[in-house]
């Protein structure tokens, strides 16, 4: 099973995709989003994993507005506490350290750990996982790096310190995406039996519209998850909508419930429904 | 008037500031947006501006987080087009670059400036306006910035490309946010007669309890700009949701909605009323 994600070996994307899919899978970094989704288009990989929403930085919707143009669908979904991990050369000690490199939004995400070490300074890379190898790569007494444990574990690096991180409440969401050919064949592991559906919608603009629209899930008695308008470029004060809810997509409540949405509104489209791990 | 803003001079929040308050205002540059919060609540600066939400990565939950967290009130709002630019000191010509630093959110959204200069490095700094500050002060004839056209300006560089960003639909909106009792001395500048009203209310965790929640606004006829549901964390499966509607607090409508939803919901809060620029 080859699987696309962005970021290097070690990035967070490639632990919540080796968690859905088992350690024997074989990963397919990526410089960008948009080089992901290429990836599995071409047919060089057979699913990718998109992170699609942080519980600090909110939904990413480039990778909803990607999966809107590809043909993929959700058949998998996982949410990854974001951990930061301070690493070094295994003959590094924190005493010695002066230079910690890392991704700016990890950097920003551990002030705390650079207030109470104003002799260390923070080095902005592209990339969390990378930082730990170019580290690992230079193998100086002073330098350090931000990143997963994960990270730590393959490029060789020593944890210093656990949980830098200023928030513990920062999760991220991801979700697996496979052409619908293939679907079948990549089934996450160890899945609940309680499953989510995704769709996005389109309603006309009028005071109400959304409300008669949800009043198709309040009838049939389902339980959304999540609800988020999006600003429809080109056409100001419309409104697009991605909604998550609880059920399987041949329930009998959920078809009879998206038959009625479909008739008040003026684009729906089912993007996955599948196993949900929590 | 003192505006608080996270980034150093030039940073994209001050342009908007700028734009809402005049060129006038002097700014307060933070490090992080906690800081930025903190200068309003010691007095240090009359308000803020802090970016609420972006067209391609999401709602800023922790802006929204800070915000619940103080007493401060939206008194206005804009929304920014994020135009990259490549700035060198005036003296560079544009074919003996070989370095370019910006912040890595900015640089991973000019990917095709890189592709099609493969012989140019991107190097990643903790801000936009920084990396443009740094390459003046050092003033090589082989290094320039990524930065919005104010950063030019301010650090006196010159323009050598503009809008080298992949993706024209970049947009980031902001909030004027300022203490209750100053709210009537801090105006935004050139506002319409259109107003908005920005909430966040949670109802309890049954199905069909946001359909009715919504009923209040469809009853009175207000119009919905945005609504996003967040999860409560440590309350798995309930929700907190952001609203804003058409109209004024103090519109006989908007009062009765309110009235009506404050007897549905197990929390309300209004986090402000203020003129909308679009």
């Amino acid at each position: 099973m080859k699987v696309a994600y962005q970021g290097e070996a070690g990035a967070f994307s490639e632990t919540a995709a080796r968690r859905l899919l088992g350690p024997e899978m074989t990963g397919v970094p990526c410089h960008s989003f948009d080089e992901m989704f290429a990836a599995v288009g071409a047919g060089e990989a057979d699913c990718c994993i998109a992170p699609i929403e942080n519980s600090l930085a909110g939904s990413i919707h480039r990778n909803y507005d990607l999966l809107l143009d590809s043909d993929l669908t959700i058949s998998g979904e996982t949410s990854m506490r974001i951990v930061h991990n301070l690493i070094a050369p295994p003959d590094v000690a924190l005493d010695h350290v002066r230079r910690v490199y890392s991704h700016p939004v990890a950097i920003a995400q551990c002030t705390r750990f650079f207030a109470k070490n104003p002799h260390i300074e923070a080095m902005p890379v592209h990339d969390t996982a990378g930082g730990v190898r170019l580290i690992m790569e230079r193998g100086r007494k002073d330098e350090a790096g931000i990143a997963s444990a994960a990270a730590a574990e393959i490029y060789g690096g020593r944890v210093l310190l656990e949980n830098i991180e200023d928030n513990a409440q920062n999760f991220t969401r991801f979700f697996l995406l496979t052409p619908p050919e293939r679907a079948q064949d990549v089934v996450p592991r160890e899945t609940t039996r309680r499953w989510k559906t995704s769709i996005i919608f389109r309603v006309a603009n009028k005071p109400g519209a959304l409300f008669r629209a949800l009043g198709a899930f309040a009838i049939f008695e389902i339980d959304l998850s999540k609800i988020e308008s999006r600003p429809i470029e080109g056409r100001p004060w419309e409104y697009a909508f991605y909604l998550d809810f609880i059920g399987k997509l041949d329930d009998a409540n959920v078809v009879r419930a998206l038959d009625n949405l479909r008739e008040l509104a003026e684009m729906l489209r089912v993007l996955g429904s599948y196993p949900t791990r929590w």
